[in-house]
């Protein structure tokens, strides 16, 4: 099993100013990683002929397939192909093919072709030329003392396409590719990232394959188990062994795997119940009706919600007594309480459930910025009230109160 | 003027495998460019000693400054702080008041601190601690040979902070930036991009300081203007001038400028006006609450929502009447004005505005997925209903009815 070096080398001075992210660089890794190829780097670099020559040297020494993306254009500041001829002492040649296609493409498209669209039918000569479907700029492969230099145009849609036709299929017969790589997320709410270190310490560090790396991401953390194996069975069924072990350990915070978010999971659970949820939404705003209208087939356990923003609107449509609020204040367990239970009623769902706090950026009612409190209510003897005191901006605070109110559901639903 | 030459290097084994984008060193780079900073480089790199320790040789060589986010939280996998005080040779020491800051985001979070957040207590001897408002893991700035490393989390918010508070003036001061570029962002709703690109043809084509760049983004159209100078202001009168230029020519389509999204806009107008608004979502869940509820002192103009997301919620909540819903459907014109008026009347409003419609992936009431009526209404003589059919996912579709509300609403109070 032959274990390849990958790197990536973005060209364009526009990924350095920040005008756009380098998502070419995240997909073609996605791509590269499933067929078991290790990208260990990913570099980005300006339309300059000297620094993307060096960049060229450096990736180079360290890796056995560089793939370029970008800066094959018509324009004069498009150097990618020129600097690689030099670095490989390779001539550029016309492409009599490359050319004819180029050719039909501007007549197809009612176009003009203009002088530097000729450069765009030069090749290094005795590379392989992966043709573009979707554009002008054809893809390079060339090899330079056993490593190999993989040209590709910036635009997603013609990168991707040679990518998946040509790359990828060169890549597997060149380097008889006969690795898998499968990764699976296991994702928990209610436990922090370093408690769930401590709890896994042991597996963490005798691991092997698969590997175990923790993610943290907004109120919720994960786990990502990483397989290679020479077949995608045996890479699932050393998956599958440590997820169990983990699952054992950890089982009551883990809501779901891989894509399944946690809205996901509750609209599944309420389904499976044959029940039903209600919002009475403050301080978030829409932000939890959103969350659940977001996953098709919500309608069947997702009531509706009443946004009381305003006071007003608290007792008028939500029917919150007004003696209530004068006494405790619209920030208050008290008021939570009531209107998760009007939601309930209102809406005639199974449970209710309300969020009102202060997300700044001033204080309110006397209560700091962060004060949020969320009510999950089913009848008067059983409901949770949750009293937090976030740390964070208004959005943010906003988020985090969401996160905490979907965790109450699930750790009462499940 | 020094020029100032900088690079980023962002470590973490899930950007190489394509988990996620780097966003960070594109936030980055703006914010770099902003100052007159010149980012030639962009790197990643995994969770791997030796490969962060060359990435680091690398980088020291040709960058006077290096900004490296990711890999200092509490784990063993985060290495950043260990393989860079290996490089510049200082020894990590406990920084008494980062612990004890540390110490108290535990305990006002209700947390319990294991013995991997002592490790994030740790800097390195010598360097500048840069306080960490939204998370425990300190940012670091260390001097090495007159060039910088500067190390902040991979979490966005946390990075960010640091970076607008602590890098950017702290960058300012050691290299006395005395380049300025400056960015305008001229935000457009109800004008696409080719259209846009006519009518600013020749402006384009003779551009020159400022550049002039187009930019497409969901439902809007925007132009960046960018001037650099020697001092902010001759780079703000270069950007004005050429933006009154500009709104001569489009300012009917102008809602904003740079961050100002078109949900802040309405939220002023309306606080001009003196006006408020209440919605009915349907096919949006919330999404226009929540739009907003975002904006700070929202709570002037928007009374709240009713997120009547099944029939019986617009009947009984609501109040639209059954008869409407049996004769026209709840995806229909009528049912959109019903709705519109009833949210007006029951949460005591100037407007109220309405979304209902397919959002996918079925088709609903024989209508196709991405049939979208939205219902602007202040009055039964004045009212405006509109009718749209995208052609997008669920996700796209609601997004862009969210935009589309919006523009009605921009339109009828400008």
């Amino acid at each position: 099993m032959t274990k390849v070096k990958a790197e990536i080398i973005a060209v364009g001075t526009e990924l350095l100013l920040g005008q756009i992210a380098n998502t070419n660089g995240q997909w073609i890794s996605q791509k590269l990683a499933s067929k078991g190829v290790h990208v260990f780097h990913h570099h980005v670099v300006g339309d300059n002929h000297d620094r993307i020559l060096n960049v060229l040297k450096e990736s180079h020494e360290r890796s056995d397939v560089i793939v370029i993306t970008g800066g094959l254009g018509p324009t004069d500041d498009d150097l990618t192909k020129e600097v690689v001829a030099e670095f490989v002492g390779g001539d550029l040649i016309e492409d009599t093919a490359v050319l004819s296609k180029i050719k039909s493409y501007f007549n197809e498209t009612n176009r003009v072709m203009t002088e530097n669209n000729y450069k765009q039918a030069k090749v290094i000569e005795g590379a392989k030329v992966i043709p573009n479907k979707f554009g002008t700029a054809p893809g390079i492969i060339v090899s330079h003392q056993s490593r190999y230099f993989i040209l590709l145009p910036g635009v997603p849609s013609e990168m991707k396409q040679m990518m998946t036709n040509s790359v990828l299929p060169f890549l597997e017969e060149t380097y008889n590719l006969s690795e898998v790589i499968v990764s699976k997320m296991i994702r928990c709410i209610g436990i922090g990232e370093s408690q769930l270190e401590m709890e896994l310490k042991d597996l963490i560090e005798e691991q092997s394959n698969p590997t175990i790396a923790l993610l943290s991401m907004e109120g919720e953390v994960a786990v990502r188990l990483t397989a290679n194996a020479s077949s995608e069975k045996i890479a699932n069924d050393l998956i599958e062994t440590k997820a169990e072990e983990l699952i054992t350990r950890i089982g009551q915070y883990i809501y779901g795997f891989d894509d399944q978010s946690l809205n996901m999971t509750i609209v599944q659970m309420l389904k499976e119940k044959q029940q039903s949820i209600a919002g009475a939404e403050s301080l978030t705003g829409g932000k939890f009706s959103d969350a659940m209208v977001s996953i098709p087939g919500a309608s069947e356990v997702f009531k509706g919600s009443i946004v009381s923003y305003s006071t007003e609107s608290k007792v008028n449509i939500l029917g919150v007594k007004q003696s209530f609020i004068d006494e405790f204040g619209t920030i208050s367990e008290e008021t939570a309480f009531h209107m998760a239970k009007q939601a309930k009623e209102k809406l005639k769902a199974t449970y209710g459930i309300s969020f009102t706090g202060v997300a700044g950026p001033e204080p309110s009612e006397g209560k700091p910025v962060g004060t949020v409190y969320i009510c999950l209510y089913k009848s008067d003897s059983d409901y949770q009230i949750e009293t937090i005191q976030y740390k964070n901006n208004r959005e943010s605070i906003r988020n985090r109160a969401i996160k905490k109110g979907l965790e109450l559901v699930f750790n009462y639903l499940k």
